[in-house]
């Protein structure tokens, strides 16, 4: 059953090294008052900072600023901005760092364009009827918020942690420069190219037969961070590595590969609730729970993906029985997860017990059942969650 | 060396079955007046037209059209569709069919824009400055004219077949049904899947070392490609053959996998030579062509690509020696095209002699040479004609 789509992935992208003398021009296709938003002013040291303030002053544009915005950033950013905006007439909105500066940002975009109050885009799930254009200077590799319109907001008074999208909140230019990648330390590397190859997977498991021609896609994506995900880890300034997990983190997320899959994801929302609740790194969370959730819902009904995935990703060999091919290519997951890129495999590392998986599990599920690859109901979801202990 | 590029792919598509009630509603987008273009009149037998007919009248456009546009289109049909473009005052063109026709519809859209002649775009590499937008129905998957910008136009008195191209002829909205390629022949199903494995292979040996991420990109488009031409020639009607196909051939030339690669190609001007003085079908040229290319070109210095196209894309074992490995990879090529392909292998068989080979020569390196992946001089590209003989 291959589904009806349609493929529109509009952002404009300037990739490599000598681009950002193009960033005046394109943001003022926009207006004229530009809204700068950054995070915790590691641009500053690296002096991006500098380089972008000048390309929009020597550009004319009036610059406004926010900096500040934390990782898993939270709706009183997004009020924040919003409200800049509108104070200050904004025309555009240049979100300059990673995942996090940029989904703030979105909504913000949206935010300025509505009298309510901006997490009702979240509790309420209001569709976005208009935004500000925004543009991105991208310097971490792994959401792919820099060509989606995705962006997840935190409440920590509601302990809720929610992602939507809206294809107004597509950034229409960004510039990807591997070289704003080189200050990334190696844990945050690894989480990165984590978030990327879960965007992947939670597509590549899908319950549908579809397009295969995306299903070699993937394959090859995740390849790709494989490999060059530990080089960038110990050559920090490795161009080519970088430049590699930059260009596939936009496209593990742009649309492509999802094309005509409407099933729902997986460990994404499994994992909202974990760092939601204890404030960890999304990339880390995912990492512990994926192989997790894949053992759980592996069965002889739908091996069928495991085995090509261990097959055409890890190189397993396929003339094994297919189940032993399928759970070999999960061990080879987690072996990559925890030894190569040498992140934390359990929870319980972390400092985190079972008291809230209950009620994480019943949120995972928002009152119902997670209708992703396989149907998990919060029972399950809770069982996934003690495997990672 | 990893260049810098600008990655900028406008086109909407549509794909699916059941996308065309969309028609007349993203057509009115552009404009009142259409001119509806289109091939030999198959898409009359199919009810193709009707449907579309019905779609611009229904949604209360004014319609002309412009039938007969022929394989391998003609100038003269750019020069008539120009014509009618300006007395008629069009809005918007939509081509209906295969690359020929959508080739050509995008220079009468550049045409209609200027007082020249429209061969001036190719005889004097006139570059477009301002052209009416283009929408596209594809009937014929392989040159992925439905998301690129480029027309390759014959012109009968001078024996000259030109490619140019401009991103302001990226048809602006194209519909990708796969039921619509349901009459394609076997033969020309064959024919468009090797146009679309060159315009892969053309990008995949580059010269210089690049995005390793886009050559496994490349590597699933052209397994997909391996695996379900032979399923579409056997079952026209099998509807994952076709859309996978489909999807692939706008994916191997829209611009994605040739990110940042300013190599020139080889095969396809060495190509334009033949059909432009035998009018054969370019992918049956090329598919004569390429095997051959690949044997002259490799060498000692240059094996490491043909290696992991063997591995790769044909399963070819990776422990043998890597120049066995190499010729392996070629021999399978050779096998898929002239076997199951079932396509001429030689020249002769097409009737052709050696006789014009010194003149296509030179006219394929354009007095010069051809600076693809190897460089090649006229004398060069005559040897590789006769290893077709």
């Amino acid at each position: 059953m291959i589904n009806d789509f349609i493929y529109e992935i509009p952002t404009k992208v300037y990739f490599g090294k000598n681009q950002l003398h193009r960033l005046g021009q394109e943001l003022s296709h926009f207006g004229q008052r530009v809204l700068l938003t950054y995070g915790g002013g590691s641009i500053k040291t690296s002096g991006l900072y500098d380089n972008v303030v000048n390309e929009i002053r020597s550009s004319k544009l009036d610059l406004f600023e926010l900096g500040g915005i934390a990782p898993n950033p939270r709706i009183d950013s997004v009020r924040e901005g919003a409200a800049i905006c509108k104070r200050e007439n904004i025309d555009v909105l240049l979100a300059v760092g990673g995942g996090s500066t940029i989904d703030a940002t979105k909504w913000m975009a949206a935010g300025a364009c509505v009298d309510f109050d901006p997490w009702k885009f979240f509790s309420d799930n209001v569709r976005v009827e208009k935004a500000l254009p925004v543009c991105s200077v991208l310097t971490l590799s792994g959401t792919g918020s820099e060509m989606d319109g995705g962006g997840v907001i935190t409440n920590p008074q509601t302990h809720e942690k929610i992602g939507r999208g809206s294809k107004l909140l597509v950034p229409k230019v960004s510039f990807l420069d591997p070289t704003n990648t080189y200050t990334v330390n190696a844990y945050q590397t690894a989480c990165g190219s984590v978030d990327m190859m879960s965007h992947i997977i939670e597509v590549y498991f899908h319950p549908e037969r579809d397009l295969e021609m995306l299903d070699h896609v993937m394959e090859g994506l995740l390849k790709t961070v494989i490999k060059f995900a530990p080089m960038a880890m110990e050559e920090p300034e490795n161009y080519e590595a970088r430049a590699n997990l930059m260009w596939t983190s936009s496209w593990a997320i742009n649309g492509f590969i999802s094309s005509g899959k409407r099933h729902e994801w997986s460990c994404h929302p499994i994992e909202h609730e974990l760092s939601a609740f204890y404030d960890i790194t999304h990339g880390l969370g995912l990492a512990i729970l994926t192989p997790r959730w894949m053992e759980y819902v592996l069965d002889e009904d739908n091996v069928e993906p495991f085995y090509q995935f261990a097959v055409n990703v890890f190189g397993v060999d396929p003339k094994l029985p297919k189940m032993d091919v399928a759970k070999e290519g999960i061990k080879r997951l987690s072996d990559f997860f925890f030894h190569t890129l040498k992140l934390s495999s359990t929870l319980h590392e972390l400092g985190i017990d079972d008291k809230n998986f209950e009620v994480m599990a019943n949120k995972a599920c928002q009152g119902n059942v997670l209708k992703g690859f396989k149907t998990l109901t919060p029972q399950d979801v809770e069982n996934i969650y003690r495997m990672c202990l």
